[in-house]
């Protein structure tokens, strides 16, 4: 309990929203629908950056740069894209403002109107594709193995800090490839890079899975995701790969002389993940004493406070503290002590609790006397006594023993929420409640909207190798041959 | 000499192109004035952002992210400000496309106009302190040191890959301060680490001054900044740090109550660094034979190149060079082997000096029999067969006394184009050679002015420190207290 977070039993978006505001991670802007990211989530960020960046290139991807703008006719190259695009960019028509005669104020100059309008990219596969004509003639040009790091905008009518913002922050990777195979290699190898990062890092199971034809990316043959489920049961998409064919290299015409001396169409994958990833974490991990970060990412392992009543004691119990600072720096444990005088300790306690600090040590006059510190895990709550020798190995068994008891703990969670479901009315009890539901589908489009329009649930996936069995559909009770799954999503 | 690259002494503007392409460094993208950034360019810019990262952070700095689009009101909140940049922005007017009905392309959905319209940020003084505004109460909150790594638009008539281009990428600092003297003194600390790192990193050596008047940024009382010279005896500005004043607490209402409990205007500063640097590297360093890259910010440091003829003896250079790599790579020093068989010792020599590589390590058949090594330094061209022994230390001291050695090259270079000059004649004179000039100068716009119509030289700065002597300026004869260091300028 805690009197800035509303509990989430008694409502569940201002949880999430009290979250964000007392961790300090992002607000709203004046800018609708744009957040800005606060210094403590954007050091959440960069943690998530970094850790993915060495993983992409450690499997050969290389960073580039590419336009924010997008000229406006590149977007009906791509039939499908453009549909899934066209309605939700920003477009920018002018490039130079001038005084308004009439006011102070400042009016677009009309003499400095774009001859061609301009796109703030909502995603890059067409400004990309249209570079790669240039750069690729031959299959020695092939593999090109791209990544961007980059914000794009998207004009969402709702929207909501980290999980929906107008512009939002991402990586983009697009790579070439010579063949079907390897493209397909590919994504999936992406699909597998973004579910390690979740499991390992985020401390967020997933169920990977491919996207039916209507939940596709706009212009892909095959849309790989990772589906993670949050605290209400919904599922959120963390990161999807796209298997994009040869549709942008035909767009964009792309092609290279392979080994035979023949001209083929080049093919493509495209691969991204979003500060939405910070939402996922908030979502996953976190209670209603604020949020609960994974130590391998949060900005901060190791909160420090001291505890005192004297000047003597406060000198004594901050050597003692600044000493344990300095060992937790050595070994590359991220640490701070809070010294500042104006706050109680027991303010600072829940303070760094709706920061989600993994682990708190705290030191007292008596903790001086005893050769001791107190331990306390943010994830459960529950403190110890030990003794002060081996503070760096207590401190490394901590975080791992808290990144490990997240992980299973979201794991465990998600089992008691994902039901193998057969009637249609269990099916939408399930739903309701907030749950995962594998269940059969009978493959048409028709059906999975039907579906959504009267439980609000999506197939959020098809696993990768389906269990073969013979069932009936949920809905329609017509034949299908394994289960996919169902939910409701962000 | 390379016939890939036009000579320096042909055409200046060529050669700086040719080295781009020939490096890969970069190119124009489809929308004008807008680059790509190509994976050899960014990787030197990875770098480049790292160090400076960390130069902030070890100095209290911490980074976040605010919103790519500006209200156009914000701009006219601080008078001097708009007057700087409103003449040059992209603006978003709209943000819905839809189908044309009469072709098969797309059009601007006139139901889905802005209320009011967005500017893309040129720079993100206006909504960071709109922001500020809010996060600032009490002397308690200050001071903020925040700093952004961003991509920013401003709209230029005559674009230069790197130099000036509509969309570039940059890292601006915005910090509040309690007191003027605080945010006086961020503004000169932010400089001297801009002048460290030219100095050390890019082994560029820079003057530090204050811009005039004229040329301060738009809504600063002080632009400090660092020049270099380029090759062609033109300055180069290569960072700037302003000291604000009060001004964009004034336009956006930003007070806090002081240690007396009175309201007061919070003091400012915003520095800045860019993609720009690339073109200082590339125009400071780079020969007829490409480009020259100082070790300590080059993404591949050393390359080496396997040299056989018989299949024999390309077992046995590539088993020796892979291990050259391997024990490298152990010593953090970034290597790579070019073991393609698709092209000879000769080509890949060429290819990976136009690329700036600062040393190439080659062996043969015949250094296997003598155990020995060819060492090539970029930066020089000297050749020296030395031991394979001692390869970790050697390698180091290359390394090391290439990146001296172009500073100092730099050094020798601005030494021999700069001139004190009293004679308007011989301002010319020198001025149309490409000379740095120390001149006095009376002090007005006016002169300032009529100096740049005259010989398109503007001064570049004033010495932070200047050498107080009676002399008259060069224009006018006025009396004048001190030089000033006058240069054309990119």
């Amino acid at each position: 309990m805690n009197k800035f977070i509303t509990p989430r039993n008694v409502d569940y978006s201002q949880w999430y929203l009290d979250i964000i505001e007392h961790a300090q991670l992002a607000e709203n802007s004046v800018v609708r629908g744009c957040m800005v990211i606060k210094p403590y989530g954007f050091a959440l960020w960069e943690n998530i950056q970094a850790t993915l960046d060495k993983m992409f290139k450690d499997t050969g991807h290389i960073n580039a740069y590419f336009p924010l703008f997008i000229p406006k006719s590149f977007f009906s190259k791509e039939a499908e894209h453009v549909e899934g695009f066209a309605s939700e960019c920003a477009i920018v028509t002018h490039y130079r403002l001038k005084k308004d005669p009439n006011s102070k104020g400042l009016i677009i100059d009309d003499t400095a109107k774009l001859e061609e309008e301009l796109v703030v990219r909502p995603t890059s596969e067409t400004i990309i594709w249209s570079t790669y004509r240039n750069w690729i003639q031959s299959y020695r040009d092939l593999p090109l193995l791209i990544n961007q790091w980059a914000n794009v905008v998207r004009w969402e009518m709702r929207t909501r800090l980290f999980l929906r913002t107008t512009e939002f922050l991402w990586q983009e990777g697009h790579t070439a490839h010579a063949t079907k195979e390897e493209a397909m290699e590919e994504a999936r190898l992406m699909l597998n890079i973004y579910a390690s990062f979740a499991e390992q890092y985020m401390a967020i199971p997933v169920i990977k899975g491919v996207k039916t034809a209507n939940e596709r990316f706009a212009g892909a043959e095959d849309t790989y995701c990772i589906e993670a489920m949050m605290q209400d049961g919904k599922a959120l998409q963390a990161g999807t790969s796209h298997f994009l064919g040869q549709n942008f290299a035909k767009a964009f015409d792309v092609k290279f002389l392979d080994r035979n001396n023949e001209l083929q169409y080049v093919w493509a994958t495209s691969w991204g993940v979003s500060t939405r990833l910070i939402g996922a974490i908030i979502m996953t991990h976190s209670d209603d004493k604020g949020l609960v970060l994974p130590p391998k990412l949060a900005p901060t392992q190791v909160i420090l406070i001291p505890i005192f009543r004297t000047e003597e004691e406060k000198s004594k119990v901050l050597e003692k503290l600044n000493n344990i600072k300095n060992q937790l720096i050595e070994n590359n444990i991220k640490v701070k002590l809070d010294d500042r005088d104006e706050f109680s300790p027991g303010w600072k306690f829940t303070e760094w609790e709706m920061h989600g600090v993994p682990l708190r040590l705290a030191i007292g006059p008596r903790d001086i006397d005893n050769n001791t510190v107190e331990f306390a895990r943010r994830d459960t709550g529950e403190k110890h006594i030990l003794p002060q020798d081996n503070i760096i190995e207590n401190v490394k068994n901590y975080l791992e023993n808290i990144q490990k008891s997240l992980f299973e703990k979201a794991l465990d969670f998600r089992d008691a929420h994902t039901y193998i479901i057969d009637t249609w009315d269990e099916f939408i009890e399930k739903i309701e409640q907030g749950n995962f539901i594998w269940a059969h589908w009978d493959g048409t489009t028709e059906t999975e909207l039907k579906i959504k329009e009267l439980t609000k649930a999506t197939i959020r996936l098809i696993p990768l190798s389906p269990n073969l069995e013979n069932g009936s559909c949920i809905l329609t009770g017509k034949p299908s041959k394994y289960r996919v799954l169902f939910a409701r999503a962000y």
